[in-house]
């Protein structure tokens, strides 16, 4: 059976280095089938790869292989890792790009890609997408075993990333990715809030802004207006019907957002 | 035999959503080929992709699944459906966007989405992209017929979209879309041409811009002046020779297009 | 076996064109794999694509086709042609396109597309990326042969690309292509360097910038700083770690890359 692999960096669209790791995997297996996640991750911003890696790969069907580069330390002694767990597989750097989907893999085992027959001929200091992980990737496509590639890994690099402050009065959370439409995303999930209070009765305030209660859906609200729901990738989101959160209320990565209880009429 | 599935979103290329969606119909159907139409829709423009998917569709091969989603009601009451006619499929909300598709299809039958047998488990009420389209256009690239999805509708949303103006003396038309190269393309057609009079002989104004002739192709003018023609998509267009037409001449969206006829210097 | 269809051009990603593209490819051969090179290309910049297209093809397995449609002078007598050589077939306007990679190849062979058994029915003179060369490449994928196509082609057009200055005491090239990441990447080849001095003591000038020396990745120097080295395309490029080059340095195309011999402590 074909497999597919995905791709995600931060390459851009316009160079050609997307294609050269395309067709460098097609070069080892013609019946891979290639899936672009995103290629416009920020230059070098390893969290918001890893954000986007969390909220995407788990919708693909067991035996997929994810290939994220978005490799700062490229060519320095950074490891090379491939990561096998949940019946996902998942090859890049060793940079903490993975730090969001470990904590979700069961049996996860992840391997030091040292084995250079799974390289390309000659490795670029500076573009192991082509040279180091697209091959692995491919081979691992035709079945080769993730142990095949080099010794275990038993300290793989976490990721840096803030976790929300459960307090007894509220939840003080951030931003940590504003997407296309401008909704913000933060760091709190489902989880937290079901465990904090009663989702009709929690107020979310963000910049400036107060919002009430949690909706279900956008037409809750009018166009234009502000609304707080918990998002399709399972986090309070802060969102404008048809429009943009992030210049409407003028909150961005990072900025800081707090859930407490109380019902409406009762906000400061 | 494999089938393609097109993609056309307003999701635009650097968050999860195309990923996932791609990933849901895969898990469904591991032999759909998918094709990404565009995912830079305006966000909300539903008028917009409903033009882009009337340029590309008809392209495709008989058999082909078509699913576009621009869809600011999602999670509200609106509908989603499913529509098949002249070889093809269209899969997304009932909202518009396939309005300048229905009028193109032979025997085209419209069903409502309602057979949760073929949506994800959960439905986020926020991305009936992922949870609701991606999953129903991958069961009909199986062979579920249309009509397993739900109730025939009889009552699909149209597109409220500007009709040219046909005079005696001209036809009062509107630029409906600006492509990436600035060419400016309106919905004057070619059939609205040739009833009104002589390609040779007619005038085309666009702000200040008089041009007293059609065009064939762009090598009749010189480098960086304007130009009208039937574009590829065979509406009138006014475009730049290697130039931008939308920035020349300053003309934009909605701003009318006068077609007359006259000879050249006849024109005031 | 299927074949790999490669596409380069300036379409962008917003508009139906290379939707259009790849739907009459799919009408021809459903069996074809499509591969996106770029469509970011600036517009009507045969150069740019020429560079672009130079640093992906040969990563392909053989046997690949690759489209490449920036076609300024689409329309007029400008030649359609199909190029063969070094295992990999190339479609597009005779205008320079595949001027970088006809020297790279062997055995190579041109035919003017003259037969228009293999186009689209129609076609429209402001859109042969979608009736004449993407036809013609799904034809070519199906096993037809290119001679099929019309005459040989023995004088097809090169591209005015700058070649760097050899001097006895300096290399005299300039910046001809700037990626997404603002990298500065130059006409100077590892060979032009390997004929020239020794790599440890070669000094680098771009704009207002010395580099002393040439370095083997980006972990050589201090993040945000600059550094000059071999990139993976085989090419002097110009980099800031973790940084963008051409902001840094305020260097763009055209300018000016002078290589000297020279120690550190002796630049000036």
């Amino acid at each position: 059976m074909t497999t597919i692999i995905t791709l995600l960096t931060d390459f851009g669209h316009r160079d050609p280095y997307v294609g050269c790791m395309k067709g460098v995997i097609f070069g080892i297996n013609r019946r891979a089938v290639l899936v672009d996640i995103s290629h416009d991750v920020t230059p070098h911003q390893v969290c918001e790869a890893a954000l986007v890696l969390r909220g995407a790969y788990r919708y693909f069907p067991c035996g997929t292989i994810h290939v994220a580069v978005v490799d700062p330390g490229v060519g320095s002694g950074r490891r090379g890792i491939v990561a096998r767990g949940g019946g996902h597989t998942f090859v890049g750097p060793d940079n903490g790009i993975f730090g969001l989907v470990y904590p979700q893999l069961e049996d996860l085992k992840i391997y030091h890609l040292t084995n250079r027959e799974f390289f390309r001929a000659e490795v670029s200091p500076t573009f192991h997408g082509r040279d180091v992980f697209a091959p692995a990737a491919a081979h691992l496509s035709t079945g080769v075993l993730p142990e095949a590639m080099g010794p275990e890994v038993i300290d793989p690099v976490g990721l840096s990333f803030p976790a929300p402050e459960m307090g007894a009065e509220r939840i003080r959370g951030e931003v940590v990715y504003t997407d296309t439409f401008g909704n913000l995303i933060t760091n709190i999930e489902r989880s937290h809030l079901v465990r904090f209070g009663n989702f009709e009765q929690l107020t979310v305030k963000a910049g400036n802004t107060i919002l009430a209660r949690l909706c279900r859906h956008y037409q809750e609200v009018q166009c234009g207006e502000p609304l707080a729901l918990v998002g399709s990738g399972d986090c309070l989101e802060i969102s404008v019907r048809e429009g943009n959160a992030r210049d409407l209320l003028a909150v961005k990565e990072g900025d800081e957002v707090l859930v407490t209880r109380g019902k409406k009429g009762e906000r400061s």
